[in-house]
C-alpha cells in the first residue's frame, strides 16, 4: 500500500502536497475506495479515498500501531558532493534512519553552492529525503538544514565522531563499543581529500573524536552509508 | 598515483589491457618518467613508464610491502537488479572488500537476462570491479561467477547466511556476533518482493541461516552494502 505524509489534517481527512495527489491520479491511477497509508505527526493511518478525479478526499479509516522507530538520533554532517551522489547519500541515509542531514562546506571541498541556488538544493534534497522515507515506511522525514560551514559545527551533546584522516589507531568499532548508552549520535564526514588537519583539530577541540574507519579505501559518498549501517547493526537490539 | 591491475608479467616489465593503456595515454595524459602502481598476483609494484606514446614501457622500480587485504572471503549471491543498481552494489562491494560475486535467478525477480547477452554482461561487470578495486587500492578484483538459478547454490564451507522475508527473531547481529571464527561467509540476498518461501526453505536445507537485518526497510540496492558494511565492522580488529 502506498505512503504519503500529510501536510495538514483537517478533522477526520488530510491534505496533501500536489506532488502527492499527481502520484495517487496520475502515476498509480488510484480509484475512489481505494486505501492508503498517510503519515502526520509521527503515527500512520489508514485512509481511504473519495472523489479521486476532482475533490479528493482522504479520510482517516484506522490508525496503524506504532512501529518501533528508532530512539537513536543520528546527524550526519555532510560535504557538499556531486548531484548524483548527494542524492544516492540522502536515500540512502533516509533508508539506514537519519534524523538530521546537516550539508556542510570544508575547505577542501570542491563542490560549491552558487548563490541564490540553495532555496533549490534545499528543496531537491528534502523532495528526496520525503520520497525516501515514504518507500521506507518511514514515521519521520529527516529534517535536512541550511548549508553552514564546517567551523560553525559548535559543541553538540551526545557522541560525536569525526572520520578521520590523521587518526591511525582508534577505529569506529572501538568508540562505538565503549559508549553504547547515547540516544544521539553526530557524525561528521570528510569531502574527497578529507578534511584539513585545522578543521580536524577545530572539531577536536569542540568535543569530536577522531575515527578510522578500517582497512577499506572507500569513495566519500560510501562513507555515510559505511557508518549508518554499523551505527544501526551497534544498536540493533 | 594511479593504479592498474597486469595483465602480464614480463621480466621486470608488465603487460597492460588496452583499456589501461587508453587511461594512461589520453585520460590521464602521463608522459615518460612518470610512476604508476602495478598490481600483479596480489603484489603491488611501483612503476615508470618509459616510451609512452609508442610502445609503452612499464619498468618495475621498487615493490609495495603487503597492505592487509582482509583473510576474510565473502561471497555475496546478487539477485540480477536493474543495470543502474546492479552497477552500484558492484562498485560498493568491492569497495567494501568482498572477494566473490555470483548472479542469481530467483522465482520474483523481474530481470531476466537475455539468451546470449550473459557474456556481455559479464564483461562489463568485470570490468566495474576491476575499476573500484583500481580507486580502492586492492590487491584483488572480485570474481564474478557466471549466473546461476538459486537452486544449484548448493552447501558450502563457512557462514551461510540468508536475507529472510519469514524469519522474524534472529537477526543478523546475533549471528554474525555468535560466530566470529569464519575465514568464509556467503550471503544470499533476495530479489524486489523477498525470496519465495520456497527457495527460502531450500536453502536451509543446504545449511544456510534465516537472518533479518532489523527495522529499517530498504532497497533491494542498498541490503548487500549495509551486510557488507556490518560484516567489516564485526571483523574490524
Amino acid at each position: 500500500m502506498q505512503r504519503y505524509f500529510a501536510k495538514e489534517k483537517n478533522g477526520n481527512s488530510f491534505i496533501l502536497g500536489s506532488d502527492d495527489l499527481y502520484h495517487i491520479r496520475t502515476v498509480m491511477r488510484m480509484k475512489d475506495n481505494d486505501k492508503i497509508y498517510v503519515v502526520y505527526e509521527k503515527i500512520t493511518y489508514i485512509c481511504c479515498l473519495e472523489n479521486v478525479k476532482n475533490d479528493i478526499k482522504i479520510l482517516i479509516e484506522d490508525v496503524v500501531e506504532n512501529t518501533n522507530e528508532n530512539s537513536l538520533e543520528v546527524t550526519l554532517f555532510l560535504p557538499l558532493l556531486k548531484e548524483q551522489k548527494m542524492d544516492l547519500v540522502l536515500q540512502k541515509a533516509t533508508e539506514l534512519g537519519i534524523s538530521r542531514i546537516v550539508p556542510i562546506t570544508t575547505s577542501r571541498s570542491i563542490i560549491k553552492l552558487n548563490e541564490g541556488k540553495e532555496d533549490k538544493k534545499l528543496e531537491r534534497w528534502r523532495r528526496i529525503c520525503k520520497e525516501a522515507s515514504e518507500q521506507a515506511h518511514r514515521n519521520t522525514i529527516p529534517e535536512i538544514s541550511s548549508v553552514i560551514d564546517i567551523k560553525n559545527i559548535g559543541s553538540l551533546p551526545g557522541l560525536n565522531l569525526v572520520c578521520s584522516t590523521v587518526e591511525k589507531e582508534k577505529n569506529i568499532k572501538y568508540i562505538l563499543q565503549k559508549k553504547q548508552d547515547y540516544d544521539k549520535i553526530n557524525v561528521v564526514v570528510g569531502p574527497e581529500g578529507g578534511l584539513s588537519k585545522e578543521e580536524e583539530g577545530y572539531l577536536k577541540e569542540v568535543g569530536f573524536i577522531p575515527v578510522t574507519l578500517g582497512d577499506n579505501i572507500m569513495r566519500v559518498e560510501t562513507v555515510p552509508i559505511f557508518i549508518l549501517s554499523i551505527i544501526n547493526y551497534e544498536y540493533m537490539e
